[in-house]
This record gives C-alpha cells, sequence and structure tokens, in this order.
C-alpha cells in the first residue's frame, strides 16, 4: 500500500510508492566527471572573472592570482544586479520592483578534477567559511531580506560550469519556500511552545531509522517526507537560527559530515548529480525561536513531470528509512580516495 | 535591468531576467518524436491495458476492442490504490494516511504518430469530454478531496510512454499548489469582493500585451510573472469555479483555442515537450466564489537547478511580453498539417 505522508514543515504531502520500491542502481544516471575546455575557474585564469570579493589563499599571494583555495568571484551573468534601488511598485492589480540583488561564486578548489565530496575536511571548511564571511557581510546591506546558498552539480542538476562552485544569492525578498518553513514553525511553536526542527532532532534521533550519521553537533537524516529519492537533510542538534553565526569548531563538525554524505551518496549512487540548499534564518524579523537552519541536498535520480509542477505534490519511489539503510551499509573505509 | 514580479495568486515572486533575454531559437529542444517500439496504447492493443473505464468509439465495436477514438484505462503501475480506507494517523510528530486513489489514463488517439497538438477540434473535443465525464464519475467517491488532470508530452517532460495521452489522479489531499491557490484567491475576494482571476482576464484584455489569442469564451495568456518561458494559460473569461461543468460549445471552444496553443508553440519552440496541469475546483468546501479553473501550460526548455528547488524562486530568461510576441507572429495559415 502507497503511504501519504506530510511534511510537518510545511505541510506538503507526499507519496511514498512503495510497490515502485527504487533500489540505487535502478537510478541510471551519468557520472558528473571532467571535460577539458577551457574553465575560467582554474587557477591561472583569474583575470577571466570578475575581481574576486574574497578568498582564502597562500600568505605572500596577491588578489586575482593563483595561490588561492578558496575564491569568491561575482557571478559574471548575474541574475539580480547590485547597483539600484528596489522601486517596488503595482501596475493595475500586479507588484514589481527591479531585480537588485547580489549573484556570488564560490569557486570551492584551484583542481578541476575535484568535486567538493573529493576534498579533504580541512578544504571543505574553508569553503564553508567562505560561505560564513560573504553571508555576514551581505547582511550589512538593508535592501537584502535573504541570502541563499546553493550548489547544482553536474549537468543534470543545472551547473552550467562544471569546475566544483557554490553560488550565493542575495535578494530584496524572502523566498517563497523559506516564508513557508517560518510561518509553520512559528504556527507549531505558538501552539507547542517548542521549534518542530528540534522536536524532529528529537524523534529522529529516538528512532533511529532515518538517520543516515551524526557528530556531537549535527545529523544527518532522510527526513519523513522527502520530495524525491535519496533527499538529506543535514541540521544542528541544539537550536540554532542562522547559519552565519556558527563557531570554527561547528564548521569543522560540518564539513566532516558533509564529505561524509557527500561520499555515502557518490558510492551508493554513482556519483550523481545533485542540488543542495541552505536554509537559514532571513536577514530581518525577529524569527529566532522558531527557525533552525539546516541544508535540504538532493540527488537529481528522478524527472520531475507535469504531475509534480502543476500539484505541489511529489511520487517518491523510494522510502526514506529504505534510502537510510543503503547510505548506512555503505562501508565508509572503501571511501577513502 | 532585471525585474522582480509577485503572481498575485499564490505570492510567488519570479526573476524576469532580461538581459539574459532568450529567443526561441536559444532553446535547445529534441523535437518530440516517435520511436516504432511495442505500444500498448495503440489500436489493436487492448488487452495490454487494464479494461477500460470509459471511451468514446465507433457504434458496433465492443469494450476492449478497436474502433474507439478516445479510450481511459486504469494506470498499469498507478501512483495510488483504488482499494481501502484512508486511516490518517500519527507517528510521534508526523502524519500519514493511505495512498488511496484513482489514477487513470485518457488515451487521445488510436494513432501513435498523431500528438494532441496534431489531432482534429472534434477529436480534442472528445478527450475533453472525456476529462469531464471521468471528474463527474470519481466526484462520487466521497474519499476524493482532489481530481487533477495533467499531460507529460515528450521523455523530457517525464513522458514515461510517447502514445499520447493524458493522466487523471484523483486523491485524498487538495494539492499544495491548489490549496496556495484557494487560500490566496479567498482572501483577495475577502478585500475586493472580486475574483482575482476574473480581474487577471479585464486587466490582461485591456493590456493586450500578453494575450496569446482568444475566442468568445476563452482566453490565452502568457502569465505576469511567469516561472518558465513559453509558460501560457488558459482560462475561462467568465466566472467557471469548476471545469467538470463546462457545457458542449464550451468544450468545442477549448479544444479550437487549446489546438492553437499547441499548434503555436510547436512552431515558435520546434515541437517542445511540455507539461499541462488543469486546476479546478476541489471535490468539497464552498470555493465557488474565489476560485476559477484554468490550465497551465509549461513547455520544458529550461533545467530547473538548485535555487529553483530550494527557494521557490525562479529566474525566467524570457519576458512573457516577448513570448507572447513571438506566439502572435506565428502565421497561423501555416499551422494546418
Amino acid at each position: 500500500m502507497p503511504e501519504l505522508r506530510r511534511d510537518p514543515i510545511i505541510g506538503r504531502w507526499v507519496i511514498i510508492s512503495t510497490e515502485r520500491g527504487k533500489r540505487p542502481t535502478d537510478f541510471a544516471t551519468v557520472p558528473v566527471g571532467k571535460s577539458t575546455a577551457f574553465c575560467p575557474f582554474c587557477a591561472g585564469n583569474e583575470t577571466k572573472t570578475p575581481p574576486e570579493v574574497y578568498s582564502i589563499r597562500a600568505p605572500g599571494t596577491g588578489k586575482d592570482t593563483p595561490g588561492w583555495r578558496v575564491r569568491v568571484v561575482p557571478n559574471k551573468f548575474p541574475a539580480l544586479q547590485i547597483e539600484g534601488d528596489l522601486n517596488r511598485q503595482g501596475e493595475g492589480i500586479y507588484d514589481k520592483m527591479n531585480g537588485i540583488g547580489a549573484h556570488e561564486v564560490i569557486i570551492e578548489t584551484p583542481d578541476h578534477e575535484k568535486s567538493l565530496g573529493d576534498l579533504d575536511e580541512a578544504n571543505i571548511s574553508e569553503v564553508l567559511l567562505a560561505w560564513r564571511e560573504r553571508m555576514i557581510d551581505l547582511k550589512r546591506d538593508g535592501r537584502f531580506k535573504y541570502i541563499l546558498i546553493f550548489k547544482n552539480h553536474g549537468e543534470a542538476a543545472g551547473a552550467s560550469l562544471e569546475h566544483s562552485h557554490t553560488q550565493l544569492i542575495a535578494m530584496p525578498i524572502i523566498p517563497k519556500r523559506v516564508s513557508e518553513e517560518i510561518d509553520n514553525s512559528r504556527k507549531y511553536f505558538e501552539f507547542k511552545e517548542r521549534c518542530i526542527f528540534c522536536d524532529i532532532v528529537s524523534q529522529e534521533t529516538a528512532d533511529d531509522v532515518r538517520v543516515v550519521a551524526a557528530n556531537e553537533i549535527f545529523l544527518a537524516i532522510e527526513p519523513f517526507a522527502p520530495r524525491f529519492p535519496f533527499e538529506t537533510w543535514i541540521l544542528p542538534k541544539s537550536h540554532e537560527a542562522a547559519f552565519e553565526e556558527i563557531d570554527r569548531r561547528g564548521i569543522d563538525l560540518l564539513a566532516r559530515l558533509l564529505k561524509e554524505i557527500l561520499m555515502r551518496l557518490d558510492m551508493a549512487l554513482n556519483r550523481p548529480p545533485y542540488n543542495f540548499i541552505l536554509h537559514t534564518l532571513p536577514c530581518q524579523g525577529d524569527n529566532r525561536a522558531w527557525y533552525h537552519w539546516h541544508i535540504e541536498l538532493i540527488p537529481k535520480l528522478t524527472k520531475v513531470a507535469g504531475f509534480e509542477w502543476g500539484s505541489g505534490f511529489y511520487i517518491n519511489p523510494t522510502a526514506p528509512e529504505e534510502a537510510c539503510k543503503y547510505l548506512r551499509e555503505i562501508a565508509i573505509t572503501s571511501l577513502k580516495r
């Protein structure tokens, strides 16, 4: 019997279609590999990008020259534009405003061959540090209501350049998905006087059937009502509203867990394309008591069709408990590269 | 300057990124074509599907034999199961229920070679009639809260069988996207005492920059804040809450407009894959005053990446006014096949 499950945060129902149950090998993916075309993100090609706004680099090396380990540059083809004012206005019954924002690229490594999951924990820590520093800087701009960090890995997941990178978009609105999470976590808090994400952490830890991995600070789970097969969330075990308030120890433990999850997914699903998104507190407003930052990671295994687009109702052929079992059973020793 | 626009119904903001502006020829699509493998939907193969629940066929021809022009059968691999009760229950903080529902396939033509847009208006009318009859029948089952009709055309749009068909899913919940439309159209009605969809019809007719085509009963527009390039909506000009209350004249005029839109999209975009979804009134509840049925059609031209999934915030490289201009300029005489 297929099962309908409701995401407790935004109220989205999904179908867990166990009779169509799929094992990892049923998803034919093209492993994400690398070509040899010219790449503006490679070391030595620093002049082919806009000037860097942040970098972590070897002592004595200059801005926009080699020697960096992580480098942040404005997107050459930004979706939003940094200069101007918002000019929000009506047009009959409609609303519009100028597309003001920042669109940056965090180049995660000078090495064209490596994906984020291939990097050493120390390198991943530096990537997370770059996310934090850019968020803190951009939050000072009063025009921005939200800063979204996300990654498209592999062409099927929407990556237009294959060299490993994360993107950051600072925007003058709170995106719809985050608004929904905030509205619903507030309603839960008003009723229960508890954070719903903290309650998820408690129940998942007790049930222990959807926990993929954990350490002192973080938990990685397959959520109860995932939209997609092998959808994985990482969240702090204690109540933390804003990612950018993470300390150095938090960064190191998050890097370790993120690497482990990426390696397990690479092994289980043959280096699949994936997307992940960091959901953190909006820049303004007082939602600290009920919001809890987290990362949502989605391997790109299925085609999203008209039914999902039109209904917001997802059919997921893999139960999260099954996905969790596969991911846990990967022998971690075989993951060393 | 890119522009942020807010969908007036569900409050979703999108970026209209005019500087990345794309013409129809910039979207590389694989035209939807036909292979010659065995097809269970072709005339003569009626025994390869579950028994038909509805058909429009030549007089004197029997159930599950050739002679049909439109044929409706249960989906052989249903996402939801027709037998059983809902058994809604909690699991700690989570909610779940049995996956009860109906999942049917409307085979639009016995001819494997034809797409919906290739059919004669009279044939398309019969397809729409089949939608209406199946909806009326399934609404009698008190377990169902919503009946969704949708189409995946072409492999990139998620079609698993290439023979032209629509799908119907009757489900025990109201899908999230429809709930959002209902909630927001009710709020608008409470404030304005008018239907927001009717107001859209008025403003679009007056502005006449996003109207692709129209007839006495229906309007086809590029919406003000489309998520995707060439997203097209078809809606009745007068207030009509439920699709299944359409009369025969309405069916014929909808068939004519739908065919025209599909032909224009085929010409402008080289027979693209597409999805469409019929949004109609839920089976229960009193939302007649503010809800207004419509079809949302989305050619599959862009890859949806992590940013969109994670934020519910879409970057659309083609302004709807531009898309409208291209679609209007297609010479309709050249569309005859």
